[in-house]
């Protein structure tokens, strides 16, 4: 990996640190730990020194959750906004606690606003009045406002620090006001055009603005089409404009069309990934947890997921108790019967993720809705043919009865049908109610699989004469 | 909406035709699709001429296959490099298909060599050595280059368009020759300072050179600190690192360090939301597919998983065949037995998804494996202990059999504290033999907690001695 990062002369030993996936290497958590441990601050210290807050986030989340505070104690100023700004929300929650109102003020006023914001938005409310007493005026009066947006839109991601320039200027104007004035913020991606009622009229990238000659106005250098963003927008729906429309930054306008506020692309990636990596937790009942997350609230979160699905199996186990009888005549269908369940639990669930995922990622519209659902029945007859083929032929040689080769046949092949039918159906049902459907969705398609599963197998064999009617 | 975005005159029934989450609406994309099977071409443009290349591509996914030729037909110029950029793979695959290498090639040759890579990448031999032919020499040598760098890797990713300037230049120099130089890239986000070889040194945002006096020398305002990514560096790993570090762009450099090209954040910000979404589908057994997947290619993935699942529900159905004597004797534990495997799934199914996730992320290291699993033990027991006493309770009342309540308890509490533990080592020992975790994980998890399941309640129901051994 040497070849792989450009640092300056003492950070260089910072590479070393990362193995080849830009972990930090177990050994040297272990040797900052032990520095710690053994009071050598100094020595923590030197070893933290070269690395990006990023890994220095990282290497509080590695920390055992006991000795974060004495680590973070150790290497002092190396916490600053920017650690904090990376940092698990669990990790950071946690941490911020144990912090002096007086502290997280001084973090929070060295950052943009939408990251002061994400610190300050988790504290409570005395702890938030203290930190935003403890403020400069101004980052006071900036953070109060964007707290006044509700929590997961773009008001709360957006900050205030941006360059808006009026049409009439020349690029020469922009350059000399740039060079002039030093409270400008420096991380910018594009200037805003604005009218006289500071709504934005166009923006400019900047090489298009480095290109040009002093003399050209901006109005010619400048887009007239953006996209912009109201201030009250879902975070969620912020990152798919920011994903479709492959934006760098964005302004965010009021309800009366002002600029307000700007957006970066930086804020929004975590988003993206958050958004998109959930699925497979809330599909999963395992909530918004990570390996982070206090264990008392991943038991509250998981525990509610499992008696819900306590409550389906009973469903199943009621449907296979209504067919004692045929068990006690014919022990072979308890033996089958977890299979065609667990099978078609399986489909149910391909078939969800799917659709879960194109409705997450707006490919499944109403303009196409029919048309998956019919896809979604010729692969469930497709893949419901070759695992009835397989597993009919199997039971009716293994038990020497080829009709309970055909009816676990039929039943396979049913479950899977019904299961490619639930797996779209529920999740869209579940979209157009305006509920999530990565929640919900498992709980109904398990419940349709288990007890069609049950039903199907243990129905067909007693409607076919396999067994008689209890 | 009307105010979230602005468009120039012509554009702006734009709008009209976005819903509130920004997907075109029905009503629209039924009435494109009519006006191209009346033939009225001339309508169909009108009507997609204010559209974003981005909400093209949508409405040729939104659009029937069969009607997907003809829509491209009559919109004809409108489909441009960057509708193909944006479009899904398999839809963008089939209608590559039926373009001609010509216009193949005018449509490449307007793209940076990333996007004009992406769309070259997947047709076939014969095809791509005609579409190259047929580009212009430069467009055909950084092509064909990026073509000889291994798929997913950064040098595909890459554009070679890029700004490097000598360190020695000042701010005006740079000035000057992006003024003076038509051909150079207009869409940039820093520039690169590079050596006499041609090695990066630095880097200075734009914003720093707006902001800079133009006597100042870029190695005054360059940082020297940047995160350099490998061309061979693959996709995943390019992600995690722009995200990690919150990167706008990044240079690339060769195996001698040299810089070689540039990947800029949307480029990468779809990957993140693949990769992240990825694991849902993965997890889940679907492959990598999506609604827009051919139906063969959907049918092979899933049901191959499918028949993975035949076989471990096999050995289940097994265990069960092994205690058929006990089934004959107490009716009731067929009844019970799906409920004990069905719970001990969904349990282990949460840790998973929430392992996987961790491991993706980069959370879950070495570094904190042994505390990961210690903290799901302890999630593992409450549940456990939650759901034993409420099927415990429930089982010896309604079948009056309090010995029955006990089995069902502790069978339940076991299989859920196995399901914690597979949920966990089996990603973990996944990762460390180099497997992707999310792939094969939940056939070992879900085959530990049927036969568990299985094996834990009819085997404590014999040595309990409720029911006699077979």
């Amino acid at each position: 990996m040497s070849e792989t990062e450009l640092r300056d002369g003492e950070a260089a030993p910072a590479e070393t640190n990362l193995d080849a996936d830009d972990r930090l290497k177990p050994e040297y958590v272990r040797a900052v730990l032990d520095a710690v441990d053994r009071g050598d601050d100094e020595e923590a210290r030197a070893l933290v020194e070269p690395l990006h807050p990023a890994d220095i986030a990282d290497l509080i989340e590695l920390a055992p959750a006991e000795q974060r505070k004495p680590l973070v104690a150790a290497i002092g100023e190396r916490i600053d906004g920017d650690v904090l700004a990376e940092m698990n929300d669990w990790v950071r929650e946690a941490l911020i606690d144990a912090l002096e109102p007086r502290q997280l003020a001084d973090l929070a006023g060295d950052l943009d606003t939408d990251d002061a914001v994400a610190i300050i938005e988790d504290l409570d409310e005395a702890d938030q009045r203290a930190v935003l007493r403890a403020l400069d005026p101004d980052d006071r009066a900036a953070i109060e406002e964007a707290l006044s947006y509700p929590e997961e839109t773009a008001g709360r991601l957006m900050q205030r620090e941006l360059i808006a320039v009026p049409e009439h200027w020349s690029v020469g104007d922009v350059l000399d006001y740039l060079r002039a004035d030093d409270r400008l913020t420096t991380d910018f991606w594009e200037i805003f055009v604005v009218d006289p009622q500071h709504k934005p009229i166009g923006t400019c990238n900047l090489s298009w603005v480095l290109r040009s000659p002093r003399v050209v106005k901006m109005s010619d250098v400048m887009a007239r089409e953006q996209t912009l963003i109201p201030v009250d927008m879902d975070q969620e729906e912020v990152a798919l404009r920011f994903q479709k429309y492959a934006l760098i930054s964005a302004a965010v306008v009021d309800g009366s069309g002002r600029l307000v506020g700007m957006i970066t692309v930086d804020d929004v990636v975590h988003i993206i990934q958050e958004e998109a990596g959930e699925d497979a937790l809330l599909l999963s009942g395992a909530g918004d947890g990570d390996i982070n997350e206090p264990i008392i609230d991943s038991y509250r979160a998981r525990v509610r997921w499992l008696v819900a699905n306590l409550f389906t199996a009973l469903v199943a186990s009621a449907i296979i108790a209504a067919f004692g009888g045929a068990i006690e005549q014919m022990v072979a269908l308890a033996v089958l019967m977890p299979i065609v369940a667990s099978i078609g639990g399986n489909a149910g669930t391909q078939t969800m993720a799917i659709a879960v995922r194109a409705l997450a990622t707006n490919q499944l519209t109403r303009s196409n809705t029919i048309r998956t659902i019919r896809r979604e029945i010729v692969v469930a007859l497709l893949n419901g043919a070759t695992i009835a083929a397989l597993l009919g032929i199997g039971a009716a040689l293994i038990f020497a009865t080829p009709l309970l080769g055909w009816v676990i046949a039929a039943a396979i092949l049913v479950n899977i049908l019904v299961a490619g039918l639930a797996g779209v159906l529920v999740p869209v049902a579940l979209e157009r109610l305006g509920q999530d459907p990565a929640v919900a969705s498992s709980v109904f398609v398990t419940m349709v699989t288990d007890s069609m599963g049950f039903l199907a197998f243990l129905g067909l064999a007693v409607v076919s004469g396999l067994v008689a009617a209890a």
